[in-house]
């Protein structure tokens, strides 16, 4: 028998989703793994045709898969192109000469540009498993990537992706470091931006641990899923988009970290300003604004953090040619009144079509932003953009091309509310001294948010304002009663959320 | 409907192998994910009776499972001692304390004994998930671990696992550091020893990377699945045994660990320090000879890490309360001529049963580190240790000191022959100058040890020798033609492993 056809396996779908992670079941009494030696756990390389990826082995010893069939994670099954009853061969892995770069950064050795890069490129090439990518991550946290290292990431982040080029003009952008509730400026920015002529193609993320991110708001108001040609038709057209990135795969480096860091919930800067820096850069940005919300529950909690975190995107931008300009802001509560896709778009209508009851902190929050955006431009002086961008806000212009991208994505849709509400009110007069924004953000995902589109939160209160007894504070959304009443079962043990001081 | 009938879940069996992480299978339609909003690869709380562990969470897509069906990996199967049909609780997890004090120590931050004790129960109470555990590793290698936190992690280790007593009598034990094929020496000192009156009631491992673990090599020749009740008879009767440690679950922690360690190949001085001491102390070992072989394929590969953890050892074997005596021994080829389980166990009778083709290399390793143990008996001095070791081996005691070992453990055994063998020759006439243990490892390993015990390498050839053209430099044993062909393409590309130097 030739080794070729020893390890032929015939594919059998399994439809196991793993998230990101290449897994191989094999049945427990595969003749390949005992003439390979093949262990439970080990990693194997699997070839389909011309394409192959590096796998974790699993069995299943319920006789669900024959002698000669094997399965795959649906991750590997994409990676390969698999079909059902496909053959593949499975062989032993070379020792990855990458990770060893990454022991030496374990044992706290700086690493070269080209070992960044050989581990960048492995990452992305799939080689690695999600226990070599935390080994990675846990040794670079705690400040342990110099400036230049962090550079090095980035550039390889951006050299392992797509890049979107813009024919040399002057690209611009904004993204938030983020951890605030609601806060969603960018669906305000972006139509001023592009009204007064800048081109600003938004490429944003769907929620990872939070209640929504910018790509489900905006799906609740407009399709996000454009592939690259459709997103340049928009932007042709209109100077804006604000598209999921995910389908355009800039930075796909970043998409593999951020999946073991949620796990581990690390804060590494060097990992941070990597991720923001070569997802902007692949998408063709060159002046970009970074909104930095400092707050006891938002992701930057202290002005020290806040130096530091600067001073790493100031070295590695300039590093890579791109000028930024980082505004501090107040991170203390969420901005806007909802929380969660629907509530949130909801907030942003009123903003851009100017109602009375629109939310102040968002409007006031966005036209800031809007304004350091613009002050990118040549023509609009320093000082100036604020005023500028009030302007184009106030006269429907904002709005008028909000509703032009949204057409050009493929048709503005109003968002829908909820089948069951409940409001929460104060239990005692007196003022609102702390409102937690990662409690709230939990509630609002248990209430459904963002799976549910118009689940969540809408609040009804702020930091220092007086509140009567019964005065309401906040109302859950939910699509079930079921989700209702368990947001309500946390809220129950978590009545702080937000906190009241006596008079 | 109730948050409890919510959330229940049925079980059904996958039999997926997993190794050792705990996986909850639901069907992507699942309630509860909507519900609760668990996300794919989310750690969840699975309950089942008074028992629960946490899992990560994994989505089945083609049906298998029914939308109120859940199932689980086997290990986790296991810990809930699960049945068909049982009715599961799946809950969100509380954030794990513990997991701040290892964000802490990757933040570079020394560990409190409390810290560590914390971090350690909730490993082996199996709350961590691989990703947590590689991350613990990362941060705790490249002499991260202070020695008063070796010191901790080893009791903690110590203190989750079951813990044997003899009685407050001097309890001797040899371990070797490791990385050299063959080197079974346990099974001759053990008699030895037992011979002269000593307890040594050794507990051994199976292999996890190598070509045979003492408890595969001792598997041949007498059954080592022994529970604890059974082993303390075997040791009360004849003073030693000879059994895997999987079965007393001493060190849990240290199993958790290595699991992981051995993905990430990292050689952390403080674990390994940990991991070994831990294992001894917990089996009521009081006074220990550590083999340190020291070569450059070796597990310890320069005199400087020998030196280091030398440190490591005497420092925390003492804070413990622990008499450790290490020995340095030469490490730059394999000890004995078998590698792989049967022919390991045939040159260890040879050796006791004083053959005449006996090989040297492992009677005088043996002897010697005999001689070394019985040194820690107060009526044996300095330096004779190894004349007495010698006596008891020449007599004839020694053998008849295992053969009963042997028969008290459930039957002595002869070791058998595999059905296939290859030998291997000398391509020119000179003189051996490199062996390479960890690459002739590995061709034992694909030739199908250590699951096919009577697989593996019967080496023809030690280093420094003259050899002749076609002369054997050593023979492959498998017992299919697949597997001995298997491990002959690997020495087609690896002609180096046994590297002779032209006359």
């Amino acid at each position: 028998m030739s080794k070729e056809n020893y390890n032929a396996l015939h594919l059998k779908y399994l439809g196991i989703n793993t998230y990101r992670e290449n897994v191989l079941y094999l049945p427990m009494d595969a003749h390949i793994c005992r003439s390979e030696g093949f262990e439970v756990h080990a990693r194997v390389k699997v070839s389909l045709g011309q394409k192959e990826v590096i796998a974790t082995l699993n069995f299943i010893e319920n006789g669900l898969l024959a002698a000669n069939e094997a399965g795959l994670s649906n991750a590997a099954w994409e990676s390969l192109s698999a079909k059902e009853g496909d053959r593949i061969f499975i062989s032993h892995t070379l020792p990855m000469r990458s990770f060893n770069h990454i022991r030496s950064k374990i044992y706290g050795h700086t690493l070269s540009q080209d070992q960044i890069q050989g581990i960048v490129k492995d990452m992305t090439d799939g080689l690695y498993s999600d226990i070599e990518i935390s080994a990675f991550l846990s040794a670079c946290a705690g400040g342990r990537l110099s400036l230049d290292e962090v550079v090095h990431m980035a550039q390889a982040m951006i050299d392992t992706g797509k890049r979107l080029t813009w024919g040399g003009v002057q690209v611009v952008d904004k993204h938030c470091v983020g951890g605030l509730p609601g806060n969603r400026t960018s669906l305000i920015v972006v139509p001023i931006v592009a009204s007064y002529g800048l081109i600003m193609p938004k490429t944003s993320s769907r929620a990872i641990t939070s209640p929504a991110g910018t790509a489900d708001t905006m799906e609740v108001l407009a399709p996000v899923n454009l592939d690259m040609a459709s997103m340049r038709k928009v932007v042709n057209q209109e100077k804006g988009c604000i598209i999921w990135g995910g389908s355009v795969s800039l930075s796909p480096a970043d998409d593999i970290l951020i999946a073991v860091e949620r796990v581990l919930d690390i804060d590494s800067e060097g990992q941070l300003v990597a991720s923001v820096l070569s997802k902007k850069i692949a998408a063709g940005s060159t002046h970009i604004v970074i909104d930095m919300p400092i707050g006891p529950t938002a992701k930057v909690r202290t002005p020290e953090m806040a130096r530091l975190l600067k001073v790493y995107f100031l070295y590695v931008a300039d590093a890579l040619g791109v000028t930024i300009r980082i505004i501090e802001s107040d991170g203390r509560q969420p901005i806007g009144r909802g929380i969660g896709p629907s509530l949130e778009a909801r907030d942003i209508l009123k903003v851009l079509q100017n109602q009375p009851d629109a939310s102040l902190d968002l409007r006031n929050h966005a036209v800031d932003l809007a304004g350091y955006v613009l002050e990118f431009s040549d023509n609009v002086l320093k000082g100036q953009g604020r005023f500028i961008a009030e302007k184009i806000l106030k006269s429907g212009e904002a709005w008028n091309k909000f509703y032009a991208i949204c057409e050009a994505q493929g048709g503005f849709r109003e968002p829908k509310t909820a089948r069951f509400t409940h409001t929460i009110t104060a239990e005692t007069k007196g003022k609102v001294k702390n409102i937690d924004n990662r409690r709230l953000a939990r509630v609002a995902k248990l209430a459904g948010a963002p799976h549910d589109q118009m689940a969540g939160i809408d609040l009804h209160t702020t930091l220092a304002k007086h509140v009567d007894c019964h005065e309401p504070l906040f109302t859950l959304h939910a699509n079930s009663q079921g989700q209702l009443s368990y947001a309500l079962d946390y809220l129950t043990i978590n009545m702080d959320i937000i906190e009241i001081e006596r008079d």
